[in-house]
């Protein structure tokens, strides 16, 4: 397996075979593309603006000196794969153009710990799927009872709804307590006050690429492979109490238009590939699921996922998730083929996240909904504190990891601090 | 009353008194912001780059060149009132700048007639709210029955959901009726169609406008006037029976993301000011609305609505509702102040969109799944064609026209034409 002239520590997230994008400033400069290796982000903005990127798709672009990725997003999957080719050779022990070029490698690369990063594109439309078989039971059981847990449209359905593109914000941004409307009691007087059922949500979300397809043309699941550019971590963070008063008929709105995390790097899925996996059957659809959903190539990918709620004041963070994307019932390629199948245009940048992922097992539930049964039974943490769900100073932390044959990488994290409601 | 050097005919939509805004183009030229007087355009960005707008807002600015009206809006409503009363000199009887500047008039007039509209922003979100009482309870009448027509929430909540803004497209553009999953019998097996069931719905939506506010930070319905920027006409298309089948309980997805058509004219709220009239009484609501949703100026504006089908084939429309904005039970300044509780950003371009206006009265409902009830009772249009739902070929023409004291202002027109499915 090749590595790189630059050191990256074992169990580092960001090897040389992940290479993952973002968007990163420091000093007093722009924002500008950079790829993240070890501790260090190499500048794509300088390397191109040096000439470094000659390949057919990438010579006239100046891609990596946008302020977002949506302009890469768009150039498709040739100009991808010809932009993480070449990184990966420069970044080669057996490469010396960046290696032995004293000047260049100076200016290129940046310690991450000097950085600060922000949303990777500029997101024209965000959407969350409910896309976990073991969520959905969940969350249907809470509401409804064992016997109703599914709806009857679930299984042949990959359930979404439309989110809020204003409020997603970066790893590391603080997100406020929010105030809403809320009728805990549903028979009584609704009345105005800071969330009390303040949850997390463990997802991760797509970024699409590739031009979009015109209104009025769907794209199928096979097509969907290259609609798809990478993926992050996604706190999707929810009012519960305001969710379960609003909800009908219309779903969720206030309720999770107030902040979404995501983790800054987006991992592609060409550095994915080797961590690909089974999808869950869809025996269950039955017959069969419809043949728009129908996959040349069902796939999944096992990445180990995790949630962990630090209080304030407590340098102990307790691990309160352990889940895996691998579990989702619905694959990305079919959430974009039904998101798409009556027209709609995907645009570069477009975000599609999973909804919760759970998954059977003692810390598998993805949400404190699921972990405490709609509130009823309390998380203990390290040190004693319990949760039904978030108080003021929790931060919550959401990290993904791939391992396979020796090859590892992460996602890095995704990571979000409560303050308190506005008085 | 000011008059205009430049002819306007009597019962013309776009008066001196209206002066919307919007983006077109001609010839090979790039998009750019014009304003509509009688039967032509005001090209601004001539008008701007001759140095005609000198007041402290804008002087600076080259709004008016840019292909959309994200970065005007995003100047707020100082901005807004110089620019409108410039253009009001300029071109005002007594006024003799551009009368009587042959070279410029020949630069900055052009027809209509030779102009292509476009979408008259990005749009970063588009949310659509539900608040029309007599559409909500005719919709849930058919849903639910009499006695439960209006959701105990609706009273107390300006109910609405996050929609696709991939998917809004000029007036004019031809829609395609989209294939999705049905299942109209909802015990069976569902399946993958055209839709049968495609619908119109009759809306207007206001363009946000103004710095955004920060995250975590509501607007308040005193702030929220002058974060409205304008009005436009809606056509939110929707497939009922792919609603039927996905809708719970995340909303509808699918059934609405395939097409919204807008009028391209954004009638300001300046120019509404002589047509403002009472809102609803919100008595219903016990004890009264929540103190965040109470106003200090609570008022609506006396908007008369139309939408008129025409089959293919046939040279007369049928008229087929009549309604009117003042109905609506939520104001635009509740819409915002709600949206925005939780501290949801709202961003220059942003769309919300009333929901479906309906009123009581024969024609009053402004969707065929209420004139219908539920696809029961056939239309008749002129000619002796009946419908339930939209045909292929079918023309939905939506009009705006105010009038108060001899003074009369129009939205112009917003329609499309539905082209059959894919096979």
């Amino acid at each position: 397996m090749a590595t790189s002239w630059l050191a990256v520590d074992p169990g580092c997230s960001f090897t040389l075979q992940n290479l993952p994008y973002g968007v990163f400033s420091h000093s007093a400069g722009q924002p500008r593309i950079g790829t993240a290796i070890g501790s260090n982000i190499l500048d794509l903005a300088v390397l191109q603006s040096k000439g470094l990127f000659q390949g057919p798709h990438l010579r006239q672009s100046d891609c990596f000196s946008q302020t977002t990725l949506n302009a890469f997003m768009a150039l498709g999957r040739p100009a991808w794969t010809e932009a993480r080719a070449r990184i990966q050779a420069l970044l080669r022990a057996d490469e010396p153009a960046l290696r032995d070029n004293e000047e260049l490698r100076k200016a290129a690369l940046i310690s991450q710990s000097k950085a600060i990063m922000h949303l990777p594109a500029n997101i024209p439309d965000y959407t969350d799927f409910y896309a976990s078989r073991e969520h959905a039971t969940t969350c249907g059981t809470i509401l409804r009872g064992k016997e109703n847990a599914l709806m009857p449209n679930w299984l042949h359905i990959p359930i979404a709804y439309h989110g809020r593109s204003s409020s997603i914000v970066v790893s590391g941004t603080p997100v406020r307590r929010p105030r809403g409307q809320l009728n805990p009691d549903s028979n009584a007087q609704p009345h105005t006050a800071a969330c009390k059922w303040l949850d997390f949500e463990l997802e991760m979300a797509a970024f699409i690429g590739g031009p979009p397809n015109a209104l009025g043309q769907p794209v199928s699941t096979a097509e969907a492979a290259d609609r798809l550019f990478g993926l992050v971590l996604m706190n999707d963070w929810s009012a519960r109490d305001i969710q379960k008063w609003e909800g009908q008929p219309l779903g969720p709105f206030t309720a999770k238009n107030w902040a979404t995390s995501i983790s800054p790097w987006v991992v592609t899925f060409d550095a994915l590939q080797p961590f690909r996996c089974e999808a869950p059957g869809q025996e269950a659809t039955s017959p069969q699921v419809q043949a728009y959903l129908q996959e040349p190539d069902r796939h999944s990918f096992n990445i180990q996922l995790s949630v962990e709620i630090t209080p304030l004041g407590n340098t102990t963070p307790t691990v309160i998730t352990r889940s895996n994307f691998k579990h989702l019932y619905w694959t990305l390629e079919q959430m974009v083929a039904h998101h798409s199948v009556t027209g709609c245009p995907m645009r570069p940048g477009d975000l599609l996240a999973t909804g919760t992922i759970s998954c059977d097992g003692e810390l598998g539930q993805g949400s404190l909904l699921e972990q405490t049964m709609g509130g009823k039974q309390a998380v203990e943490l390290e040190g004693g504190e319990k949760r039904t769900f978030l108080q003021d100073g929790d931060t919550v932390t959401m990290r993904g990891w791939c391992e396979a044959g020796g090859v590892g990488l992460g996602f890095g994290s995704c990571t979000g601090q409560v303050v308190s409601a506005h008085p």
